[in-house]
């Protein structure tokens, strides 16, 4: 059985719940749908869930919030409104929405989550509704009643271990089980969302407890493109990727997925597929744990900005153990996160997201450094991107990495760092910002024309 | 005015000496002579400081050293034998090597340092009564005399920095002085060596303490070649290269130079020139803080065996702050040195020196890995080579790393690693050791035809 996960994008409007209701009844193994919160039906529309979190600010700043709450009942109301459901259904929501106004934001410490999470819950009673109306035996679960437990950090929940049995004990359902994504309840019941995209972990999390045999993902595009469209015109679309190459591709600007969601579907080796719920026909990019089809070595090329660089060098650095403990010992201290760390005989380089640091902080860590390890030299690269090819087949081909190198030279695109470790998943470049568009645009096509 | 440094090949006979005599001669301006003990004159010879750890061993064993206490004693004689040399020169040596009978191996610290020092000791004292017969204003300097003061490490001592200024009063000499390398003398007058090879330590320290304009450490060799001889046919001699480019290629596998030798002439910023003593007009090789001759921008390929892989992969990994910091700490609770630490997005490899590690430290060490980190993956890659392309110059030149790796995917070489830092002194290459050689090879006639 399959566990079918509709984005934001799908749900947003009758018309495109029109389309996940024949998704669902086109496949009778679809008995698990999750569902996020009704999204944007065109660029200059407001989610739900922005609407909701305005809301709270709202209440926050003692402001009357009922004209909010009226614009979120209507996005429910339109999408029901071609369907013919429950009376009832829409009271309920009604009611749940003017439950807000009886929360307290200071006292409360899931103050956020209750609100936040209403827009995937009553989004779940809707659609339920709406696939009862349309003759479907579909039922709205409550996280808790499926077992959904999680720990009780606001905003930042995590799945507790327990869940996967509960989950599993509703794996032989008959009904179709219409499931909100996005929170979990703590062991004391209380509301606790994961952080924000966070449906994408729910679905997951429901296929790998109940053992699915395809978890899909249904977005509003055909799937995971080789490339970047707006660096690369029309790329190639990816038809299968492993969880290895599709980090690789998101931690690198690659973002139709949320980044830690696929956690629990790769633990319980759960085939995931990309979809598009406007064209449901397309085969769309299969997540798997192994690729069988590695005739084409790389599977992408991607690229991300606004990394730093700091450069420290030292003559016989090497022979000095401990070295790199002390250097990222300092990071601890300032609580700064590094990428990476190439490293020469005598000097070593650390990589970093810049957004960590401000002009004030990156003086102070400099000046740490100096102190402590009293380099000969010592420097920041600022403006630095990361331009990531990734495929599992290039472990087998010597050329990959001669291929890159000799298109980036042939572009005259200067290589500030390598790194390619043993896992040969991806190599990785770091370059100029300025050059990282053409850099992809080169490396794409070297690899997929 | 200059430092000439002799090595023990130099030194090995009356034959060589001659031609360290007629260099001395040629050039008013070296001033002070460091000198190793005698080496081998021949591929099946003993050198004296071999025969100096025979003696300790056999004194140390109550063995009856006498036999070899007149071998050494031979070796002096027979480099004396053709000079005019004063003869109670020799009766000195004779009374020197002798003293070694009354000590006590066991409750001397110092038994092995006044034992092997003696070599280097009893061969300044004899160069310089040869200097003196040779007509030349030449005089023995004890490094007590000199100021050469170190830690009292037994063994493996280390430079007092007040020896620097204590060496600077001997700058303005009119004699020529022959001082021996390889030790110094602690606070409380006790003899102490530094780690073995430790004469070219001696005179770089004498080179920075009297501020020479030049190091000239003479060898048996025409300089420092762009490869190794035994891999590529006639490789061509460096002319120049920098503290750094030496650092990178000594590191892997060119040995000329004690590798921490030159620390104290980087420092001081004194240029050292390796030159051959049986072809003293052959201009050799410069090494300099900064390289003038840019043209060129690689200059040497080195590389070196017995590195070995620990490859660590886990979903999610760059997640958990902190990561790299406990692998460390695990290598540091084994006492364990890594080299090199290359990252993709959720894998790392820790490259080290395999000698550090036997089957049962291995098998523990990634026993606790698996228990501390709980990788998805976790391997170790044996037998692995690093191949190094060294050159001030490939900062500047976008080429060269495109070169490098189309030259290793043409001869079908895997890479295991590529290690390029913000240095671009070098990138390094990890490969299988059984294609070190072909590696080398490649790359040398990539570079140099």
């Amino acid at each position: 059985m399959k566990v079918a996960k509709f984005g934001g994008s799908s749900l947003a409007s009758a018309e495109q719940v029109q389309k996940v209701v024949d998704i669902i009844q086109a496949d009778p193994q679809r008995r698990f749908v999750v569902v996020s919160a009704p999204g944007k039906r065109h660029a200059d529309d407001t989610k739900v869930t922005d609407l909701l979190l305005a809301t709270c600010e709202g209440l926050a700043a003692s402001k009357d919030v009922r004209p909010l709450l009226t614009e979120i009942y209507a996005r429910y109301a339109a999408i029901a409104a071609p369907f013919q459901v429950a009376p009832e259904l829409l009271a309920e929501i009604q009611s749940a929405l003017q439950q807000f106004l009886t929360l307290s934001p200071n006292d409360d410490p899931h103050f956020h989550d209750k609100i936040l999470a209403s827009g995937e819950d009553n989004n779940a009673r809707l659609i339920a509704g709406i696939l009862q109306a349309s003759g479907l035996a579909a039922r709205y679960l409550n996280p808790e009643e499926l077992g959904i437990l999680v720990t009780d950090e606001p905003q930042n929940a995590r799945i507790l271990p327990a869940s996967y049995t509960k989950i599993n004990a509703w794996a032989e359902t008959e009904e179709i089980l219409v499931i909100p994504g996005f929170f979990g309840y703590t062991e004391d019941g209380e509301i606790c969302t994961f952080s924000r995209g966070g449906s994408d972990i729910s679905g997951a999390l429901v296929a790998a407890g109940v053992n699915a045999t395809l978890y899909e993902n249904f977005t509003d595009v055909d799937g995971i493109f080789s490339a970047h469209p707006g660096y690369v015109h029309h790329p190639e679309p990816i038809k299968e990727l492993t969880y290895r190459e599709m980090r690789e591709l998101s931690y690198a600007g690659f973002t139709v997925l949320h980044d830690e969601a696929l956690m629990p579907s790769y633990r319980a080796k759960i085939p995931v597929v990309i979809k598009n719920t406007n064209n449901p026909t397309h085969p769309g990019t299969m997540i798997t744990n192994q690729r069988n089809n590695l005739t084409q070595p790389v599977v992408g090329v991607a690229s991300d900005e606004g990394f730093c660089m700091i450069y420290i060098r030292k003559y016989l650095m090497n022979r000095e153990v401990g070295f790199t403990l002390r250097v990222l010992e300092i990071f601890k201290e300032f609580d700064l996160n590094y990428e990476h760390m190439p490293s020469g005989i005598d000097d070593i380089s650390i990589i970093m997201r810049a957004n960590q640091l401000n002009p004030v902080l990156e003086e102070e860590l400099l000046r740490k450094i100096a102190y402590e390890i009293d380099p000969d030299e010592l420097r920041m690269t600022h403006d630095l991107s990361m331009v990531v090819v990734v495929g599992e087949g290039m472990r087998q081909r010597v050329g990959i990495t001669a291929d890159s190198t000799a298109a980036l030279a042939r572009k005259n695109i200067n290589l500030e760092m390598i790194n390619q470790g043993s896992s040969e998943v991806s190599i990785m470049f770091g370059i100029h910002k300025e050059q990282e568009k053409a850099a992809v645009r080169t490396l794409y096509y070297t690899f997929f024309d």
